[in-house]
């Protein structure tokens, strides 16, 4: 017998993070509430807690990268080690470009930078889902270093463009801006740059 | 006669501008309150209102730069062009590596991500203070787009290293990570690497 909720469970389940996740991003983790979610997501709050519980706990289930971290890393990694950078710079504008990824990507910095428990989430799943396979991928010294540089490298983007809209950066078609990002992750990912003695 | 304020009337505001920006920092813009500020500050909340009026008035006097960007980045102009990288990534952590202007960093990105007032005002104070000086002293096409990439990977490593800390760049030397954040800049800096037709 195949274990698990039966299906209108997790549809409700579904519901109620999908409600979350609409939550987090537009008023922040100190703002969500239960009760709100439960409200958006057209349940009852009982039903959220007997889900989650805590606001830590599903807060934990809306966090999660809108596509498939491991899949895309594998598929550049084919591509051949000098277009490693343009592949990432690709990549990221196809997940941030889009407004359902690109929404929860902004939903994801917004609450890592307003609350110590988010942030420390983000950065399990950053490092679980990012610097990890793309340092194994990635046949190099200082591998999970580059890993890391290349993901703050690619955050500060996501930040500078969606979040702040700082300019010009903020307005560039992607089309200029992804041979400029190609070249400084592949600097990254590949020169010999680390001053390590 | 001299105009301004009396000298224990700046004091006062000082006091109160010092406690705001703890609070932004430690609590985000969100949960900062008059209240707790003019409590911090040793002042009657009146007094607060007194001097700044609103919450978002107190934020805006709150938030600046800890350091002269303009003196620092004319300096670096100065060195000479090939050195330019480097000379920002050793500012970069002389900034954030210090106890004090680090501090008043992480408030701000805080700050910036947690409420779209906040957003708008640090993406001014970087455009006026950061991205206007550095294209200006830049002597190369595309000026202002690479001045923002730059300020976007410097937001992007302060972000990842110090209100994510995501490891290993977290706790990598500075004397490791200089040479390397600054070949990526000076990439950014003054190689051919945008795509405009």
């Amino acid at each position: 017998m195949k274990r698990g909720r039966r299906p209108g469970e997790t549809k409700t389940r579904d519901a109620i993070v999908d409600a979350a996740r609409r939550s987090f991003a537009r008023a922040g983790y100190d703002r969500t509430t239960i009760r709100a979610v439960a409200q958006d997501a057209g349940v009852d709050p009982a039903l959220v807690m007997h889900f989650f519980a805590t606001k830590e706990h599903l807060f934990a289930a809306a966090i999660q990268l809108p596509f498939d971290a491991e899949s895309e890393i594998a598929a550049l990694r084919e591509a051949g080690r000098e277009h490693f950078g343009e592949g990432l710079a690709r990549l990221f504008f196809r997940v941030w470009e889009d407004p359902a990824t690109g929404g929860a990507m902004v939903s994801l910095l917004r609450s890592a930078s307003s609350h110590e428990d988010a942030a420390q989430r983000m950065r399990d799943l950053l490092d679980a889902r990012i610097v990890q396979p793309l340092a194994g991928a990635l046949d190099a010294p200082e591998a999970r270093l580059r890993a890391s540089l290349v993901s703050s490298t690619l955050v500060g983007l996501g930040f500078a463009r969606y979040v702040l809209r700082l300019e010009p950066i903020a307005s560039a078609d992607p089309e200029v801006l992804i041979p400029a990002l190609g070249r400084t992750l592949q600097v990254c990912l590949t020169e010999d740059i680390f001053n390590t003695g």
